[in-house]
């Protein structure tokens, strides 16, 4: 074995600045054979470092044959910016070598009439997978799975089994066994390649088969689906309808992209962003998606500015206080943050419920307590020094205790609120926590002046 | 196949809430018939959603077949709080029947004392496999590999291939392939069960296996790993010394956990939690590590303060700019925030390299200073009907075009800054953006305001 083979050391990794070099040289050749050495995982990475411009240019430069399983490895944003601009026939060309729950993904977002020309360029059989596919919902296991199953009746030996095998040039990746059905088609088990290898020829499928390997059902939820296949070490499982009729698979590499997917909406939706969103996208697209989020902003921001002019009497006669106001805020958004991001996940893994969510709450509002005091005392103190201020020393310290104990309640009870409601917590958590901490920050700290300094 | 068979239906799934009442009612007869019908997948689960006293009293209900595999599933900081309590024997126990890997990282956060009684229980091979592991540093292949490989001589027939197979009742999860050794040990290649399946019994195992199949040097850093894993669609791989020996193996399986970190990472880190943060940890441990991340976020708050100050005969003569400044703060930390996650998730996807960054960086600051021109005309807009001043509606406006314009820019620079000098962005970057924007954010309004308005 050469050195070259060996992965994976940096200079074998696709250099996304020499991709980019030679582009501005426009030197298409030495590019074209660069290319050529990439596989369609290392082509979707370096597409989707590129800007607009330069990633259309590399589009039109990727070999045909490797066109169509990047295509599908791209993130939906990516992927929609190149269709837009492929000539039809290209596209239907691409469609043919695509499985179908990929197809089913991408076909659901192109114009009916390029939808048209795909669909009936397909043959009959994979048409019929792809509406099978497309009758279950977005995110459920029927979307998701494949009809690449191979399988065999329950009432031969392994014998017939590996005579069957051999008449495969090779297995669809990721199979780790075959599924078992009765004569109807019936779901029976999983007939594991490593009991196919170790058991006698002789034996007899449904001897050798697990059918404790359990099914899923089509109308299952995807995040289901990746618990399961976590839980049971699976490698694939078979997909079933409610009668226990074998649809087809799903595979490792799904659950993959579901984790992904469900840890990249955990930590874009914070920030108003889509899982999906493309950083390469083009400024105007860009621009009008984020300037939503902060349009929402505005209208917390707006709250506390106005729950500070209750106070501009207040603020007026003592000027420290609007010096100080923002460190009450702030320290309570900060707290109240950390709660909310382990209620958050907490919840995302099934862990909170309503047994425990008392003894949570319980605790973070005793840590709120205790950090509330701890900090309290040290604040008071840096602002006796700053303004030698007793009064003011000793409103900050009460505010601060106050706002952190608010914001540990807020953290906890704002995303189980949300999610009794079936808003997603991820999403519009972060807002609500602030408005809280924000609203309960300026208000304990010039109410407590108000009615203590004047 | 009965209806109890088919997974995953919400029925079928441990309730927590089950057990906690079982747990209050003491009913522990029935709590541990219900708790053998859960595999240690599922125990891990419930276990981390159980206060602490709730948790040890289940963990020694917990059958002690599935007491090792419960124990390693469990995240590191809630397995620590069990293992302290554990008897030494039943601690020694336990570790016979877990695998290196996990054996690895449990065993290095162990006292010297417990640590030896560990390593003289286990046998001379165990021991050996365990050295090597911790041999490589944490974070690297070759500390997650494990050591159940089964390895075949690239001289033989299919046919002896098979006859060696038939000798194991059961073949190690995740064998997707046999490792290709020389006699020397040396690596050659990779022969997938399936090519064992599909192809003649006479043919020798050099012809059929993947010599194309790379192996993993274990001193490479688990994140190089998983993306491997990733774009070639393993299920298990070879691990390998610098000269080609053969190790052990990674499977499927440890992508995940180390995908699942990855994510947790900056999820968490973002408000300065550990990943590994037990959700149910006692209240004292819990509130330790916040209050540091509090005290970190004081320093911004009163540099923001302190800027503030500075304008403090300012605010005295016009009350309104107190009372406003805030939504200048606040709308600067949103939009940089947006920019920061992205920029943050680019890095972690090696998207953003010396070629390209200069284009997102144009990009993004396009982006800030077209939602700061729109959203200052509103802000200017709602400023002017609320206090009918059009001096403190244009400064307002102004401030927020260069607070938006300076975040974008400090979104992007600040993790390119801190990763070439090797501090994670996901830890820090938050609080530096911050401070960013709470000093641009009131120094503009403020300073603006001091020089056209007094």
């Amino acid at each position: 074995m050469t050195e070259s083979e060996r992965i994976p050391t940096e200079s074998t990794k696709p250099s996304i600045d020499e991709v980019i070099i030679l582009l501005q040289q426009a030197d298409f050749d030495q590019l074209k054979f660069l290319l050529n050495h990439f596989h369609p995982g290392q082509l979707a990475d370096i597409l989707e470092a590129m800007p607009p411009k330069e990633r259309k240019q590399l589009w039109d430069l990727i070999p045909e044959s490797q066109g169509a399983d990047t295509l599908t490895l791209l993130h939906d944003e990516v992927r929609n910016s190149l269709i837009v601009e492929m000539p039809t026939e290209e596209l239907v060309a691409a469609t043919e070598q695509m499985n179908v729950s990929d197809l089913a993904d991408m076909i659901e977002e192109l114009p009916e009439r390029i939808r048209q020309s795909i669909e009936e360029n397909l043959s009959d059989e994979i048409r019929e997978h792809l509406e099978t596919n497309l009758s279950f919902e977005e995110g459920t296991a029927g979307r998701l799975m494949s009809p690449d199953v191979i399988t065999v009746r329950n009432d031969v030996t392994l014998e017939v089994v590996l005579r069957y095998l051999q008449l495969h040039e090779d297995l669809p990746d990721y199979t780790d066994g075959l599924m078992v059905i009765d004569r109807s088609g019936l779901y029976q088990g999983k007939l594991l390649l490593n009991k196919v290898l170790t058991h006698d020829k002789t034996s007899l499928v449904k001897e050798v088969m697990n059918s404790q390997h359990p099914a899923i059902l089509a109308t299952t939820d995807e995040h289901e689906v990746a618990h399961f296949f976590e839980q049971f070490h699976f490698v694939s499982a078979a997909v079933v309808d409610e009668n226990n009729y074998l649809l087809g698979r799903i595979k490792m590499d799904d659950v993959i992209c579901i984790l992904r997917a469900k840890s990249d909406h955990a930590l874009m939706g914070r920030d108003g962003l889509h899982e999906e969103e493309d950083l390469f996208a083009p400024v105007i697209s860009s621009a009008k998606r984020r300037t939503v989020w902060l349009g929402i902003n505005l209208v917390t921001a707006f709250l506390a500015a106005w729950v500070i002019g209750i106070f501009a009497d207040t603020l007026d006669k003592i000027v420290a206080l609007a010096v100080l106001m923002p460190i009450v805020a702030s320290m309570g958004g900060i707290a109240g943050s950390q709660t909310l991001t382990l209620t958050i996940r907490g919840l995302a893994l099934d862990q909170i419920t309503n047994g425990n969510s008392g003894w949570l709450a319980r605790k973070e509002v005793l840590i709120g307590i205790i950090s509330g005091l701890l900090w309290a005392l040290v604040v008071a103190g840096m602002v006796w020094l700053w303004f030698q201020d007793t009064g003011i020393s000793l409103v900050i310290a009460a505010a601060i205790v106050i706002n952190l104990v608010a914001a540990a309640a807020a953290g906890i009870a704002i995303p189980l609120i949300l999610q009794r409601l079936n808003i997603d917590p991820a999403l519009s958590g972060a807002v609500i926590l602030t408005t809280v901490t924000d609203v309960v920050g300026f208000m304990s700290f010039l109410g407590l002046a108000t009615y203590y300094l004047l």
